[in-house]
């Protein structure tokens, strides 16, 4: 299986899957369980100390032998900091969200790190690639978290028929229905996130999975949130006061707003002014499984896919 | 092939493929040149004179003995008029647009017609079968034209699992890699819009065609448009202006603002000034092609794409 994929070649990986990044809460064990499981763990340090990311990769390490990979926060506040961490580390595989990565890209690769680049359209993947990015993760408009606005149908063979690198398909995938769609758009694999959240290893609080099994593919709002760029999440009262303001609200009042709300959602589990990234895909997601029944799901689902498809042209 | 599609067993086609009515454009002559290709020709009569629907009705009976059907919008005014027009001329399918036909299935079934309704989440899909469409269409925020707020890759799946009746892909597809998708995604069929309207056939101004041969995928825009429900469409001045006023505008200055719009587009070429609803697909057409050959790369490319799969899995 996957033989010959390049997503699977260029990472050192069984499955063409990646964990996408989630702040505060995709930690070390977390990562090492789903690379352990075959598809690429991702840390997700958000804005954490420099020194707690190194800690996490070291628990990482001790946990798995498999490769794995950190995504860096491109805010300049700690950003330097981070990258240096990272290179000291000898991090190999270095993720971004949806953004521009700038001269991070050159760094990287000079420590010997590839760069997987979130990208929301064509223009910006192309641009991305030429500037070295080595896989882009097309992020799709049905994500959690940053965003774009192109959907996925779209999107994703549109960047595949633009760019010569490995393209992964992100947003409203769950289970392998999505995930052979994907292959069939074009992509040579997946980046699967608001899924993970809602597995028995991740270490955010009960009530978010539950939010999550009990949110229907309504259940989520785009706002321009804490950092002025599109962000989708779970539907409650901070995004959809936020919503209604954000149009007329100064920088202070956005800070204000959205002050610690992150946290007090992951940690303490306030659903309703805590703020949840999720993508529409939670309409999808109805239990709580293990790191590694999802990606069992998400493979072995694949040959009935296949054998569906197949019945229908024969 | 296609021998126990659903789709096509309850409406009598070849391949499981609709043309997405398009309002006075897609007139009796292109829908049965697209019911002649084995796909399924919608006439989209807009807000035409019922006289005129029992022509083009006609046209299309002496082109085709094929299967085709016709839209009707749910509009008030003339809605009674179009129905008793539809029901006349016995028309055995008909399309509705993304909203609420209430009773209009129950009147279609008393006069022997199938009812194809176009729905945008789980919710409003149960509904209408629950009254009694024979078909939904799962229309995604990808497309053209009115349209809902849930990306393909949740909505079809997400649909699929919901109801019994067959369930079709609509938005982001204009080729066999979409096709193929959403099959997987455990779509029946699919229906393609944006792409026949860039079709040698199609009777609209050829500056429309052009222009969606050289918009990219970031070229559209959502707007509440004149009906003051989200319709998307190609980005220009007219939805521009639109986009920063809606929020505060009155009925009066809606109507104001579209007045003429579309036919401006579709009949007279006015691309700046001219309504013109288009998916975000416009991104992946580079090319006028005609109707049967639209059809035949959507089947003919589906066997390559399946061959792909089939060697990553193996």
């Amino acid at each position: 299986m996957f033989a010959d994929n390049p997503l699977c070649k260029v990472l050192g990986i069984q499955y063409p899957i990646i964990q996408g990044a989630l702040a505060w809460i995709s930690d070390g064990p977390f990562a090492a369980a789903v690379s352990n499981s075959g598809a690429l763990g991702v840390i997700g340090p958000g804005m954490r100390p420099a020194s707690e990311i190194i800690e996490e990769i070291e628990k990482a390490r001790a946990l798995t032998d498999k490769p794995f990979g950190v995504n860096v926060v491109l805010w300049p506040e700690q950003m330097e900091a981070h990258l240096k961490a990272l290179f000291d580390a000898k991090v190999e595989i270095i993720t971004t969200a949806i953004s521009d990565p700038g001269n991070i890209i050159e760094m990287a690769h000079e420590h010997g790190a590839l760069m997987l680049c979130l990208v929301g359209s064509v223009r910006h993947a192309q641009r991305l690639v030429a500037e070295g990015a080595d896989v882009v993760i097309a992020c799709s408009n049905e994500a959690g978290g940053h965003t774009g606005e192109i959907g996925g149908m779209v999107l994703v063979p549109a960047i595949a028929d633009a760019v010569k690198v490995p393209v992964v398909a992100s947003g409203g995938i769950a289970d392998a229905r999505g995930f052979a769609a994907a292959l069939a758009l074009g992509a040579s694999g997946v980046q699967v996130g608001t899924r993970f959240v809602a597995s028995k290893e991740c270490p955010c609080h009960d009530n978010i999975k539950q939010a999550i099994l009990h949110a229907t593919e309504e259940d989520t709002l785009m706002t321009d949130h804490l950092s002025g760029s599109p962000m989708r999440g779970l539907r409650n009262r901070l995004l959809e006061e936020w919503a209604r303001k954000e149009a007329t609200a100064t920088k202070q009042e956005r800070r204000q707003h959205f002050k610690g709300r992150y946290k007090a959602a992951v940690y303490e589990g306030d659903t309703e002014m805590g703020s949840i990234p999720a993508g529409q895909v939670v309409g999808r997601i109805r239990e709580i499984k293990s790191v590694n029944e999802i990606i069992t799901d998400l493979v072995s689902g694949l040959e009935p896919v296949l054998d569906r498809l197949q019945r229908e042209l024969s």
